[in-house]
């Protein structure tokens, strides 16, 4: 047992009890009446960071929500590790569906029960308890930077500009995450790949006001019927994308590569179950495996038009709404994908409607080389703390910043997630599990040192 | 100028105040938060009814709202006529696009603004008024019998039974309803022709849970994509709908009948600009005219799911929503309609989700003789009121008790409405001219005149 271990086995019950205390805080990036909540969690982060003993910590202003930064320069000569992850939570609702309230976060059957327990605050704050294990035990092998932002959940708008005004302040070797998920906590994985992500909101505008449904009904075009048949239009029978130009730079992967990623292990019938569904359904020609992380989508992601309260009211509206988002794979860009749906969904709007597109965030795909210096760091930790060589893995997610990490710092990232697909992140009751949580802090450590000594 | 005439004019202002009134009451019959309005509305028109001269009012409880009774009879040898309509109304929203509020009357440009101006409560209470002209210059012409009704905007479910426990009180020789509109001012006319209606709303479910859409986006089906594509089946590119036997029993009109509809002053320039569309669009092979009104319809009247607040989520729902109605038109029957668009819905379910179709109000179209008697009246009373003979017209909308009537009274209706479409009935900034208001009640005592004359 390493000393950080043990150390980690003396303070189990603090590091929960901590993460709890974040957990409570409802920082909501999404919805400007959490502003509070989201400046509550990053002085949170602060005053950890300080006392795990960090130099330099701050709350860093920026265009919109803040960085938390702190650093522990130890030697010159050590290699830099730019840990980053984000403080910021999605939305809770549908609330009605939770078994517990979102913000009072309850342990239970070994899980921690919270919005943001798994995405991104118990991955991120394993990263903090590791770093104060490290000090405490003078173990620290590398030079460490944390840049801990708020906005991840909307788009990271305020990271491009913070990123180029601190090239030099930010120097590393490497960006560590930890905001992706494993194959399960007997299959250790890595992910080297991401998808990227175009995310859009349609108007369709019908009469210029509500109508009855009697008198008009029949001879004015119903903008929510019309926007289905659009929407319908957007993806063929094989359950392809019909926008022109779609698929022009999706790079297929090579059969050997189908094969490899098709060997982690997947059961469709306990995957069928735990979701409910009597089937899956996706592009044709593709596993899904391969449907969920190298293949693009389009998901409608909400809905809304007309009356949608209790009972009956006999409206033709004059609008309805729809948030339409893409996934991405490597080659294609959140830009030409953006620009090629809002020329489609305006081609095909009929001359009796008005049409608008409203781009939301972007995120650019992303693969990172499994022969790297840091890679091979991560793929030692992982097999000392789980006794298995981690699997690599594409992710369906999309983790815009590492694009951005490699086109401003010039640095690769590596995605060591503890996480699990069974973790709920974006759903109702999402979890985190106390063996991931404690696991990342066992692993993170060794992360440093195996990285330290392949860099010498 | 007839003593009625006469009376009315020495009366305008309060006749307005009293309609105002009634109009700040916010009886919105389908959201149960109102049902103390709702009663204070029945209360109000008992009120009104006593204060105007008639008999044997009550408040009548029924299973749901209750209905408003009161009637006079002066001889049993004359025809007596049962004026229906309803104190119910619509909802208000969406709030926002009133100009002002929905339930605080504004008078502008010769129109009152409210819910419920139009639909019905401006066009019964001018029935309340002309009652008490009759009586109070002594020239009531024929007995006459007050039915209204508290939940016609949710489908009249107690006036049924209603009906069926006091056919006896209720034997009448024709019933009068305001609660149309006519084609304008200078064109007066009188609806012989209604549609009717069948309305459902379906329930798609997918996962058992909101998903991240990058995680199973594109594995698992999305169930707004899933709906989007259902409903837009629903229409073919003729517009015609796809529900199989969904024609079978409509009977078209001859091409007389056709000429005859479509010989109605209507200006296609004026309609659109009214409505800020660029052009119309319905079934194809038929004019806007009888698109509204002879032929039926499928309209999606709301429709939600997924993420729908401000902002963007990436979520791959687990459920969506929609409300659907169809117009019926003569030889169609709710019934019929509903259990083959249940079948056909549940029958274009793809596996890979579950559908639910929950059927919520119906109505019966229907058409009245133009060469009845009372029809006849109604004509020369109109054609004296606005020296004009009056159009006989379908009309688009539904008012399922017309059928209702039929069956359990054995009666024939008298559609005389005053109202115009342009009253925007079931939208934003619904409103009754004063115009039609002090029209309605000079015309409706020349019905009593010639009715009781063409009975004799």
């Amino acid at each position: 047992m390493t000393d950080t271990t043990k150390y980690l086995e003396s303070n189990k019950d603090r590091f929960l009890q901590e993460l709890i205390d974040l957990l409570k805080i409802p920082s909501v990036s999404t919805d400007a009446s959490f502003k509070g909540d989201i400046l509550k969690a990053a002085d949170f982060l602060k005053k950890k960071l300080e006392e795990a003993g960090a130099d330099k910590v701050e709350v860093c202003e920026t265009g919109g929500y803040p960085i938390v930064y702190g650093e522990k320069i130890i030697d010159e000569n050590l290699p830099t590790v730019l840990v980053y992850g984000h403080y910021d939570v999605q939305p809770a609702d549908p609330l009605e569906l939770w078994d517990s309230p979102p913000f009072e976060p309850v342990v239970k059957d070994g899980t921690v029960i919270a919005r943001g327990s798994a995405d991104d605050k118990g991955q991120v704050y394993m990263h903090v308890k590791a770093f104060e294990a490290m000090m405490q035990t003078d173990s620290l092998a590398c030079n460490i930077k944390f840049m801990i932002e708020g906005e991840e959940e909307v788009g990271s708008d305020s990271l491009g500009p913070f990123l180029e005004a601190n090239k030099e302040k930010l120097k590393a070797d490497v960006v560590l995450v930890s905001d992706t998920a494993m194959l399960s906590n007997d299959t250790p994985s890595l992910t080297m790949g991401l998808r990227g992500l175009s995310y859009m909101e349609v108007e369709v505008t019908g009469p210029n006001r509500d109508l009855h449904s009697g008198i008009y009904g029949g001879a004015v075009a119903n903008p929510i019927n019309v926007l289905c048949k659009m929407i319908a239009s957007l993806t063929d029978d094989n359950n392809r994308i019909t926008i022109p130009g779609f698929y022009d730079n999706v790079n297929d992967l090579t059969p050997e590569e189908r094969i490899g990623l098709n060997s982690a292990p997947f059961d469709e019938k306990e995957y069928t179950e735990d979701l409910g569904i009597n089937e899956v359904h996706g592009e044709k020609g593709f596993t899904t495996l391969e449907r969920g992380s190298i293949r693009p989508t389009l998901d409608v992601n909400g809905i809304w038009g007309g009356y949608t309260q209790p009972g009956a009211k006999t409206v033709l509206p004059s609008k309805a709404y729809a948030k339409i988002s893409m996934r991405l794979v490597p080659n294609q860009t959140s830009k030409e994908i953006t620009d090629k749906f809002t020329r489609h969904f305006n081609n095909i709007a009929p001359d009796y409607v008005k049409v608008k597109v409203i781009p939301h965030h972007g995120g650019e795909p992303a693969v990172t080389p499994i022969d790297s210096v840091a890679y091979r760091a991560a793929e030692m930790a992982m097999e000392e703390a789980f006794g298995k060589k981690p699997i690599p893995m594409r992710g369906g997610g999309s983790i815009p910043i590492v694009s951005l990490f490699e086109k401003t710092l010039g640095l690769k990232t590596i995605l060591m997630g503890f996480g699990l697909d069974s973790n709920k992140i974006h759903s109702p009751n999402e979890n985190y599990g106390l063996f991931n949580y404690y696991k990342g802090i066992e692993t993170i450590p060794l992360f440093y040192k195996h990285f330290a000594e392949l860099s010498k």
